[in-house]
């Protein structure tokens, strides 16, 4: 397609999928990450490294490759901090998310998308959300994207499309369509320089890349890659 | 209504009157506001002398009156800033917007509003958009405001209404709604405290409030008041 994308990266597994996904597709991709607070400070760091050998290892996809944009979004914690009440505190207790849970989070992230993709002439937003390795969030659930979508193009009289092209498959495809896009090289990329680790453990070295390999974002992780493994 | 209900409150008239609506209607009412940047700070100053005077002056509401949330979203200048590719670029220019409009800003508010509203157990939001007194933004128009509802509802897995009291009315009605909700003492708060300037001159006093009088929105105020002085 001779129009461009804008891709959500945040430097995990999914995002650098969904970018090389966008690069295979796209006349011109550009990335926008999200700075807010400590947990993400590892991955955020991977973003550069993860565009770098990208853009070394894949010249047709260099070629395609534009500007990232990062914006701080520190205001997230402000939110996750703000006092909850009573009644609100005992439903969250009872989904099981935890407390700093800032609700929405991926419809925030959807419209600062939204709005850098207006100004950049991009007409197409690209995401890692899914809702096969079911994570509690409702925003990332098909729906609630597509409603986004209508959202956003009547809120800024335009037609973006939000694609999403994770949505409807497991861990183990996700391994799998990378292999099909970039081939041998975009798995190492991805075991190599993307993190998924809750805790942010670099020192250990899996098969499936590092992670402290107890939490459940390394457990999914090392699962996908062993069903990954066992494909025919 | 015994629920809460949170109110997208600037400092100007039209969130004014919102407030004063949503006073009249819920069992408890907190307010919300928005930090970015310079034209707005008289704007912002002027929120908490208005809430001090409707506390002072409306006891029934007072009681109902809960805490002011205020979000730095100074990331909204970052993203004005952002390079605009050539295209959209002419596009801009031929829809009269200026180039450091951030498009769907509304679509910010409300998320950041749905988030805070989640965690302090408000299902309603009260927002002072308006399609009557047409701005040229997408993100105030009724659809968009429509759409965003049903897009936090799916997002946060919730039951939020999106309240536009001032959607299908003029200025003139506009005054007249303050008059009916809280009477002369209602009208004086708004003329005294709230702004609209786009200068922000607070020097020059009309019967309908302080401004540099020239300004479209001055223009916009002032021809409301007319309108509403000449009501039979």
């Amino acid at each position: 397609m001779t129009e461009t994308a804008l891709v959500l990266f945040s430097g995990g597994q999914d995002s650098t999928v969904c970018l090389a996904w966008a690069l295979d597709r796209f006349a011109a991709v550009e990335t926008i990450g999200f700075d807010y607070g400590q947990r993400h400070i590892v991955e955020l760091a991977c973003r550069g490294q993860i565009i770098d050998r990208l853009r070394g290892q894949f010249p047709a996809w260099a070629a395609r490759l534009g500007p990232d944009h990062v914006l701080d979004l520190g205001i997230l914690n402000t939110i996750s901090e703000t006092a909850l009440t009573r009644e609100v505190a005992i439903e969250t207790g009872e989904t099981g998310l935890p407390t700093t849970f800032v609700p929405g989070r991926n419809l925030v992230f959807l419209t600062f998308a939204g709005a850098v993709a207006y100004r950049r002439g991009a007409r197409h937003l690209v995401g890692g959300m899914c809702e096969t390795d079911f994570s509690g969030y409702p925003d990332c659930r098909d729906d609630s994207l597509k409603a986004m979508q209508i959202a956003l193009n009547l809120g800024m009289d335009r037609r973006f499309v939000i694609h999403t092209p994770l949505m409807w498959i497991d861990k183990a495809a996700t391994w799998a369509m990378a292999q099909a896009l970039g081939g041998e090289a975009l798995i190492d990329v991805i075991v190599e320089e993307t993190h998924s680790c809750y805790h942010g453990v670099r020192e250990k070295r899996h098969p499936w890349g590092y992670g402290c390999g107890q939490c459940p974002a390394c457990e999914l992780r090392a699962r996908g890659w062993t069903g990954f493994q066992a494909r025919p």
